[in-house]
């Protein structure tokens, strides 16, 4: 059902049956290990570069979130799926191991969320009836082609992110046991700006207030209608920004707002503003979030991957970093 | 309603209302100059560099295909587009100079083909009223990120194709008057362990071959229900290998086989295997096709952008080029 110019609310709300998620040996050092379904123990997973590695950790969380879902391959209707490299590779390579039909996605760190809205709009009204939703990332394979060679040895500056190395799918279902996709609000690109890639953080605040300001006002909920408001990657200082465009606009998400990116990782790892990247909200809501959903822990989440738009080219040609986040409503 | 594992046609046909097309200098001096709505004269398009023209190109598209169709920015739901730039930035651009609902799409050559494919799925399905499809690609851009600097004057390899400057965009909505989108099928990604990138027809060739059989035995269609089958990029060489496949697979489409890349140039223009890029079949269908389709001379269309999902840091590390095809059902 139509509740604005941005928001559904479903009739038929699509099931996330089931979820997987791979984590990396640093991620595998972090708060949140115990709730991983599979570390690797070295980062090449091993396979001779950086890029195959994280495709292989795309494919083995599909493949395994299949598996837990007691789905066939065969039934799987459609993959939306997408990722950080250039031309999504990751994601167009694991689809070819799997022959499900194929919707490549990019919203940069928010393509995690265009897949559950895709996937979630699709279900509900009837089109699909299982759907797989994944996207991955991988420190190295981000470090060199967004920034430095690793063998650099380049610092952080101080509003810097670690992408995370990690892969999560969700399994997307018309029928079946457990959480629910209550509803989606589609996102538009906002630029406020910001032109310091090492502030991506600042970039996308204001990205999630444009999305989250238009949920609650097309639902007519308030932000306490949520037990967690969960962004994907804003950390440290992102979520700080968010926070006050939100309070000044007379919104405050303080008590409930949690970050994937503040969350996947401890301060002690050195990790500055906290994780990015379009596998660290996968993973995280893959196990930790799922877990919490399905043991009631959580009951009504508002999930917001975010995104930062540019490439290395657009900010060598000058270019202010667009953004986008889109909100996805979820019951426990 | 569905057809099969990959086939969706539509009890509610999304109809095309407007559709705008943009060429570059050197196609519009091509054989389809007469047809184009605004070739430009200076591939800068006026912009300091070759990426923010190309963005410039797909803004326009689809700000005038937007104008044509007399809805206001404000009435599309959801804006559907990509290139073949590194983070499809000329779409994240252009989508933030417009502010509509952005979903941003990769399947390299075949985007167009994907923005269509969901594009009606959602407004057949009734979760949107109108929505925007675009894509884009410049020969400068891609020719200096997938391959060489241009002021290094590389000759192209018998088999290569040259990529249209060029962007295309479709406003699809649930009601008015135009062409009708029938129907689809979805793509899985094929690869026929083709690793020349400058071969990619015969990298897509099988793609192609895979998805319309997928299509006629799901439909229960012969290759003679279509007035037309339309391959994106597949080029001469790519064509012949796909005719020969799908021959052998006892399905012969050479009486009413066409292809935008052999279109878009004439053989005079030194394009070797004729033109590529994401906006080749973009263009081609937003000018040329709905032309023939709304005077009648194309009564069923089967429109099937064709894409290799390689990327260059993939290429040099030895992969081999998974392609894929998406077929759109078209009604004049």
């Amino acid at each position: 059902m139509r509740k604005g110019k941005h928001t559904w609310i479903y009739e038929n709300k699509p099931v996330i049956i089931s979820g997987f998620g791979i984590a990396g040996p640093k991620e595998g050092k972090g708060p949140l290990a115990e709730y991983f379904d599979e570390i690797i123990k070295d980062d090449t997973f091993g396979e001779k570069t950086y890029e195959k590695a994280e495709c292989r950790m795309q494919f083995t969380a599909i493949k395994k979130a299949i598996d837990q879902s007691h789905l066939s391959i065969d039934e799987i209707d459609a993959m939306f799926a997408g990722d950080l490299l250039n031309q999504i590779v990751s994601s167009a390579f694991s689809a070819r191991e799997l022959e499900i039909p194929y919707i490549g996605l990019y919203n940069a760190c928010s393509t995690f969320a265009e897949a559950l809205l895709l996937g979630s709009q699709l279900i509900s009204s009837g089109v699909l009836n299982n759907a797989v939703c994944s996207t991955s990332s991988h420190y190295s394979t981000a470090e060199r082609q967004y920034r430095y060679p690793l063998e650099l040895g380049t610092q952080m500056t101080p509003t810097a992110q670690w992408t995370v190395t990690g892969s999560g799918c969700s399994v997307l279902s018309k029928t079946g046991e457990g959480p629910k996709i209550e509803g989606v609000t589609i996102g538009r690109v906002v630029d406020y700006d910001i032109t310091d890639t090492n502030n991506m953080g600042a970039a996308m605040a204001p990205a999630v207030a444009y999305t989250l300001e238009d949920h609650l006002q097309e639902t007519g909920r308030a932000p306490d209608y949520y037990d967690m408001i969960l962004t994907g990657d804003l950390g440290i200082f992102g979520s700080e920004m968010m926070n006050k465009m939100l309070i000044s606009d007379g919104y405050d998400i303080t008590a409930n707002h949690y970050d994937c990116g503040k969350m996947v990782f401890d301060e002690k790892q050195k990790v500055k503003m906290g994780g990015s990247g379009a596998g660290c909200s996968s993973l995280v809501f893959n196990t930790y979030v799922l877990k919490k959903l399905r043991d009631g822990s959580i009951k009504r989440l508002l999930f917001m991957p975010t995104g930062a738009l540019m490439s290395k080219d657009s900010s060598l040609q000058g270019e202010s970093i667009p953004a986008i986040a889109h909100a996805i409503s979820i019951e426990g």
